[in-house]
């Protein structure tokens, strides 16, 4: 399994993959430098969608040719987010990746019945890949940015998702720990309840290639000493690479807390689509905006 | 207002302040020794509960002279719990701490009607205090341990609670952020809706002795560098005081991510009882358990 974003660049670089990207409000200088540096790299070529003044005098100001990209201009933000999407569907561009728009334009054009990005049934989730130094490993936090209050139904698809991509990582097995406030079923606390049907639905084979643990605080899901400690025998105690929050606010602070406080590296990543969808936050660095497009670059090998 | 631990122990230690402890269930190595120190500090006496010849043997392995202790002999988890509480009622223990023994048992004789230490109509609830060294200074984070999915009658005490610690910090007028995924209003998102009803408490005089923003993202709520990249202006935006989260599984996984990940110094605090009342982790170091102790001594100067 990778071990930091490195390793999968180098994963990437040497597979020898090249993708076509469309950007859409594309006059976003941390998303557009994002996307200049995949294309130096030799992996991705793009269409640049959104106020193509802007975009042109951006790249002259990265010293990046125009000449090799694709300037398409939209005025509004629905019209930017539409256009990358049915790019996608033309077989014009590989995966469609946001800019300067609001998420929720763009989501509403990847989500579209008709011309959208998620097969039937499908669930649309969010995980982010966190790349913990101290312990030379990564695991994701799921889900941190899209499903508000998921039940048990759609936890199982936030874990199918997040599993199959931690296959694509390299991780053949990945424990899933059904993360709560603490380690005993309380009815009062539905991410207690929900880890024991999750584990139930692992057991009949409903969640294949993963082993499901839990409820776990957070402690007992990461550190062998705290599970130890604690008596905690799960199977998915001590060393889980995929951490289910109980619900987006306890994801999202999360994940925020792992950049602010312990300054970790990490990118998030949209999971369930049919083609990879590249949709990073505003405050994202061109750093986290790069390794989100090799996210998906790997979901698309 | 006081930016580490350190500087919260030199001002009690220069406060002459000194107060009897009733730790139950004391035959727990780890209690005992944040307590052994805490009184050769000089800032605490102390009454032991449990099993005697357990204590008596830790006392011997830490060097420590029994005569300076009373040891009382408890069996049960509840025996040791409604000794220490009544001990505190009838004054002969300042504030109960809790050693070896089910955070339950504990709490059920804390929160007794007749013989606890929880005034009428009060909450109680938890606050965790942060040493950001970074940043060179402190803020708190509740509820973390208490409360399950407090309403928005409940988040105000909550609030009060918090806000009359913070000022026992030297924190004149705190700033608090109610924090949520995002910082806009959505009705799908409860702690949205309550950022608004708490922010118009504040504003009718209800909450006193504080200025309370949000929504806010934890990024706006603790970076002003975030807070000015979205374009956010709240008035707890960047530095916040006081991060009031919006149900307990948010709180608990943030917590124990600051100690896991950022690996930052933390205490928790339990407010709203009548007299202080000392209530660590199982999985807390002697040193965090100290700094329980210090937080409560702070709470009675």
């Amino acid at each position: 399994m990778f071990r930091t974003f490195d390793e999968i660049e180098h994963h990437i670089l040497s597979s020898g993959v090249k993708k076509r990207i469309a950007l859409t409000g594309a006059h976003d200088s941390y998303s557009l430098e994002a996307v200049v540096h995949a294309k130096r790299r030799g992996l991705v070529t793009a269409a640049l969608l959104g106020r193509v003044d802007e975009i042109a005098s951006l790249l002259r100001s990265m010293d990046e040719p125009q000449d090799g990209y694709e300037l398409i201009g939209c005025e509004t933000e629905e019209e930017n987010a539409r256009r990358a999407v049915a790019m996608v569907h033309e077989g014009k561009a590989d995966m469609p990746m946001k800019g300067l728009l609001q998420t929720s334009a763009y989501m509403h054009a990847v989500l579209d019945k008709n011309m959208g990005l998620l097969p039937q049934g499908g669930l649309l989730s969010q995980s982010t890949l966190v790349e913990w130094t101290k312990e030379g490993r990564m695991f994701q936090i799921t889900d941190c940015a899209i499903n508000i209050a998921p039940d048990v139904q759609q936890k199982k698809k936030i874990v199918e998702n997040a599993v199959r991509f931690a296959h694509r990582l390299g991780c053949e097995c990945p424990k899933v720990a059904v993360v709560s406030a603490v380690e005993v079923v309380n009815p009062k606390i539905p991410s207690t309840v929900e880890a024991v049907a999750l584990k139930q639905a692992c057991r009949n084979g409903e969640l294949p290639g993963c082993i499901v643990g839990g409820p776990l605080g957070l402690d007992n899901a990461v550190s062998l000493q705290a599970a130890r400690h604690k008596g905690v025998t799960d199977p998915a105690a001590g060393s889980a690479d995929i951490l289910v929050m109980p619900e987006l606010c306890a994801g999202n602070i999360f994940t925020k807390s792992i950049t602010f406080f312990a300054g970790l590296r990490s990118a998030g990543v949209l999971l369930g689509t049919i083609t990879p969808v590249i949709a990073t936050s505003r405050t994202d660095t061109p750093e986290n905006k790069y390794h989100g497009i090799l996210m998906s670059l790997l979901n698309a090998l």
